[in-house]
């Protein structure tokens, strides 16, 4: 099969979170088109098992290649952990996760080996991080904490606020305490607290942003397969916005966060595919 | 057909939150059995379609049936909003949500006929609340107000809190500024923050618990109907509780809140229902 090069790239979410990972495909490879799912009527995905996950992924992933994806970005950390494997299998276009781009450069930058992961409650629960960072060097102390409150503090838009800042000073305490050099930020709703957590940790830890570092892998994987947009074909809507629920509270969220308005939102019923 | 009065009371939730009612239950109606559902690997159900949390509210009527149950508690303000009705033609057992009872109690409280509302976003959309307490009064003007972040601060365990109190402070200025004289704490969590609400609202504002409202309801009901237990009957465990995901979080969660040391959780596949 051949694949269109300036055909749009997928991104799909249980939610809003994604949409950190869109704005990094929108700042690093601006000439890129995106389609993005958030699976608002599902969401929190972290509750649910293995299979499910694997079916609601399987169900996004032939709604985007509907849309005539190149290729797909599971901007989830749980679909990411449990579907990524499964539906790679099934694919001819390249498909990357959220994980493995953070967790290879947080083993990279760690000097100490002491690498902390906050994410919530699922995520840290899993394990996942810790599975990828011992691949790849056995000798790496993982230290996890679920921080629960992060994300509702960020769907209420308390970004920088005393509120959020001592939240995160409690949670953050006892990573610092145990000495962690590198911190990877390993919920899609993170990035957006970066500044609260780089003043609660100090210049000194390494904050790892998967959404940026997934960003760049995708550059690098349509680069290497020759699949990088010529940007010749303008659109008048490069960045279009499906859901499964309540598209009107998904675009207020989008368009507080993206450097972009979002205009075209539409919800579309995912049972079906 | 005749209805053992000593079989249990069936009471069920999304999840936890639920759980404030089974406790008003066991401190108001100490001869009453209780079997609990909680529907852990679907929660939440605020952002789920009506037809969906039909289906789901009869699965879980269907399983607690099976417990031979003699009255149900629908323990969720989603659920009381959308399936009370429908599954109410379905019984042939008293059933009974957390909605009206409240309603009832602040209608016949407020004096200056202004009454706050907080629930979860979904709740409060809804406009549940109001449309009760303007069947029952016209005349009184409803205030409703989201408060997110109360659920993840109840599961996190902050009940008493400053940043709870912090929180609490800011989501009700407004309620307060709009000189409510009643309000509802429209969520089965909230009760669990009773006292930091008290300290932010003062003593002049009516806080109406529907946990322990419906307590006194389900007393009144089964009193009309002759079904209160005769309490003769005793068991190891009058208070059974089911789950359909994650049994330990769900176990010290309850023990943290119950009267009652919480022995016997069980994971049911409340699909199969």
């Amino acid at each position: 099969m051949k694949i269109d090069r300036d055909a749009p790239v997928g991104v799909f979410d249980s939610g809003v979170g994604g949409l950190t990972v869109a704005r990094e495909i929108m700042r690093n490879l601006p000439s890129e088109k995106i389609v993005y799912f958030g699976d608002t009527a599902r969401v929190p995905y972290g509750n649910k098992s293995k299979d499910t996950i694997i079916r609601y992924s399987r169900q996004i992933i032939r709604f985007l290649q509907e849309q005539q994806v190149k290729a797909i970005v599971i901007a989830c950390n749980t679909a990411s952990a449990f579907a990524l494997d499964a539906v790679r299998d099934d694919l001819d276009i390249p498909v990357l996760g959220v994980i493995e781009p953070g967790a290879v450069v947080a083993a990279r930058e760690t000097r100490n080996k002491r690498v902390g992961v906050i994410g919530t409650i699922g995520t840290v629960g899993s394990g996942i991080h810790e599975d990828f960072l011992r691949q790849l060097d056995p000798e790496i102390t993982v230290l996890g904490k679920a921080c629960p409150l992060f994300v509702p503090l960020v769907e209420e838009g308390w970004l920088h606020d005393p509120v959020t800042f001592e939240v995160a000073r409690r949670y953050l305490r006892e990573l610092q305490e145990r000495e962690i050099d590198t911190l990877i930020l390993g919920c899609t709703h993170y990035p957006l607290l970066r500044s609260t957590i780089r003043e609660v940790m100090g210049e000194s830890v390494r904050l790892v942003n998967p959404a940026y570092e997934t960003a760049l892998e995708l550059k690098r994987l349509l680069t290497e397969k020759d699949l990088l947009s010529t940007g010749k074909e303008e659109e008048e809507f490069p960045y279009r916005f499906y859901v499964s629920d309540l598209a009107d509270k998904f675009k207020s969220f989008a368009n507080s966060i993206l450097p972009y308005d979002v205009e075209m939102t539409q919800k579309i019923d995912i049972e079906k595919y």
